[in-house]
């Protein structure tokens, strides 16, 4: 297929690079030009137009922020040349989702939700996990994409925001899973427990998943640089859960300890290591980190 | 191993059937004796005493106030017979376990303490996660009744207490996975997404493991009962490990929403249900349930 | 002086009021013309630009929408005619506070924050306590307008938003206050002593001030219609706090606990009631309302 | 009357004192001699046993362990002499002044509860706010007593342990207030406010009343020694209240967050500073303090 690819960070460079193994043609755009040019085998445009166009358009932005000031005041969605559909897998606000369904409705251009869970390295390995919402029929046509980028696509019904709230809980989960294990190696450590012992045990045996086992190590290593995932990122994307929740009136006691926790984090200057270290604001309190 | 086993509830009978089924000669003794005369190949003693005798004495009691009225205020640490090691494998406080471990050593009784992972299934199949923690020549001469209860035992050191603590910290962790589910599931449904299509979706991604997988389930299907583990009991774990971080000035913001939200589940009539009602705590504040 | 007043809600009526009665010019304007109408010795004006002029224009609307719309989306700035002073006295975000002082020094249009505390019965009678934050010589030549509204100014320095800084923080533990009684009334019931009655104790001894004996009262006798100040309208100044907070780095443990207790209560029917009803979370969750 | 007086800590030197000065006969005991002594107009007698008879006697302990200690454990229920009455007056658990209500009913020994809220210094004056439960005829009886320590007795009906409720409710309270100011003056300070300044209208206005210009007086000097009641001790009456909520079924969120960040203060080396530097808290937190 041929397609445009708008933001080639950390995510969007592994997603590229997986369709262009894949054989597709890939127009790319990013802010600061040299990430364009640094792509083997894609085709750098000389403007975010230029790649919202062909038979589909990927974004993959940093934020509401990027994301908005490229579509939305970018005036992509007026320009003459068109996509035929508009794939938008940034990790943003359920708020900003909805808003953006109804506009491309209003454009007249077809739009799917496809945000995805997954580290860089998975990103450049086409092995991520992809949360899709839209017209089933858009997400049929999208399949060779999604099948270059992902080892599966999850479908989550025809309202794309869903996507983007599936997206949100499962970083709420996963930095719940971060505050727990670095409040139970706390706790361990002043019991006299290496906390990398603790890990060690409870990582390979009943939380033996990914997630655990991935900033487990870091923990029990007490190393969170460099970072795989920012710990800054990760205090955005509790935001915007927590901003979600407010949205539909559900209270989340546990997103609410996260936020002040990664606060506590940043003000201690943790913000641009990985998110794991949140696990040292159960430490620092303690008295020992 | 001729051995003697306190406890036959849930758990207990669980662990005695594996040493049965291992060749060990296995004197039971339970509160109430229906449940020694039920367990087949083993051989029902007539008090606690007869149990505590022999190679090794086990015990698996329900919690503190059980475990310290048959071992201390029962007088059984100067009865005239004593058993060649004591394996405490019971879930209690570390204050308890401290305690102990000193009161065995005035009393010259060797001991061990050996919680346990896994649920009454995983005792019968003699497939548990051992925690053994204790003189390293103590574990050594009771890993043929460790090897039949568990698949793998993981040791903390010298100190008894110590394998109370980790215990304690992976009973939260276990109860702050429940939280992080059910306040994620809340949060879906309220956007629309069904809580078990996002929890079918992230614990066969990056929460594939034992702990997820198996609570994840029982909130997904709504399904609290036959209780797998009690909530109330749940609660009695996050009690401990509260008060054993408070012990050691830990402190535990997960634990303490923990806390509060399974005196509301309680509260609401669920504390015989399984643990894994708490995540209807979450769907009921947000005026869903 | 010569004033435009705009902004006729609960608390601006009585605040126009009271300058009215000390006897100032002032011209009102509202969104809905009824209000304007309806203020005896009022001068009701056709548009917001014919109130913003004179010796000084005062601001009091709801939220920072409703203000956003009025003076920046509205062009006031921009306008022929302009006051000699604005003084926007609403509750309004620290982030806007900061983005209109620096737009209205861009537009070279004298500006001070002043907002009040007291609820409109405190306004109307002129006694209201207000926060004043900008340059000295304005706050001063406003002093006959603040006179008029207020029983005492406190100023704090010259940069406006400050003031709505400590807006923010006045509210913050308001709610805490209600909150605290809540949880207290609720731990007192369950132990059979009637809410009401440790109120009476409690707010005439350790708590004898306005605050606790206000909300304390409506807590007391559980009635929280007609509202004074509405729940969803702490909600939003809770929410406004938190954003502050995490702008400037400050975890805020007790204000996340009243975001997730007023979402609670708001999920629960109660966003139009009294504050107060933020007591009926404790109650509710306790499994006693 | 003829009183006996157990305990002469800070609070109860100042009690005793205010009872002689009524004129009463006062034995007195405490643990360690010297303080007995040094109490003017005071009869040191040389054991508890010979305290507790008389018309009365009073106890006023540091906690659960020191009062049943001297009670329980010193048998002094079954000592020949008793007295006409027993006033307790220690903050102590619902849970132990319920088991004291009992044993007491079976000695046959007149019994009520009787805690106290006010410092050292309002002890010292006989101004305190009493607050009694037990049967009417018996706190009549202490009327003399009561009237001599404090401005006013609230009554609470005939449950003694109801008083313990009250008193640990009050106390949640005022470590709530202190939690707020702090989170408040953090929240002022990173926006350029000065905490005293936020405090100085704060507690002049909405909140004038004598827990919030005591302890926020403290908080804005930034000054906790010498401390006025020590931060462990508030710590023990968090916990105490947190106990007793969760025997009736109470979550209570605010009293969780005191309990984790008293433990901060505690492992910050803060435990036997006044327990207004529970405020520094939220203030190293945000990384200032």
């Amino acid at each position: 297929m041929d397609v445009g690819f708008i933001g080639l960070g950390r995510m969007g460079r592994g997603m590229a690079a997986s369709l262009i193994r894949a054989g597709h043609t890939v127009r790319v755009w990013n802010r600061s030009p040299e990430a364009a040019k640094a792509l083997t085998g894609a085709v750098p445009v000389a403007s975010a137009a230029d790649a919202f166009r062909g038979d589909a358009a990927i974004t993959m932005l940093a934020d509401d922020a990027a994301l908005r000031a490229v579509i939305v005041e970018g005036g992509l969605l007026d320009s003459p040349e068109r996509p035929g559909l508009h794939l938008s897998m940034s990790t943003i606000s359920v708020a900003l989702a909805a808003e953006l369904a109804a506009i491309h409705g209003r454009a007249g251009i077809p739009y799917i939700a496809a945000p995805v869970f997954g580290r860089p390295d998975v990103a450049e390995a086409g092995a991520l996990n992809i949360v899709a919402a839209g017209e089933a029929t858009l997400i049929d046509r999208a399949a060779p994409l999604l099948d270059a980028m992902g080892t599966k696509t999850w479908r989550f019904g025809d309202e794309p925001q869903r996507a983007n709230a599936v997206k949100l809980a499962g970083n709420f989960m996963l930095v719940s899973a971060i505050e727990a294990m670095g409040e139970a190696a706390a706790f361990a450590e002043a019991h006299g427990v290496a906390g990398a012992d603790l890990l060690d045990l409870l990582t390979n045996t009943l939380f033996a998943s990914p997630v655990y086992k991935g900033y487990g190590a870091s923990i029990a290593a007490n190393r969170y640089e460099p970072p795989g995932f920012n710990l800054k990122l990760g205090a955005k994307d509790v935001r915007l859960a927590l901003a979600a929740a407010d949205a539909v009136g559900v209270p989340m006691p546990f997103a609410s300890v996260l936020r002040d926790n990664l606060i506590d984090a940043m003000a201690h200057g943790d913000g641009d290591k990985d998110l794991a270290a949140l696990a040292r604001v159960a430490s620092r309190r303690s008295g020992r980190a």
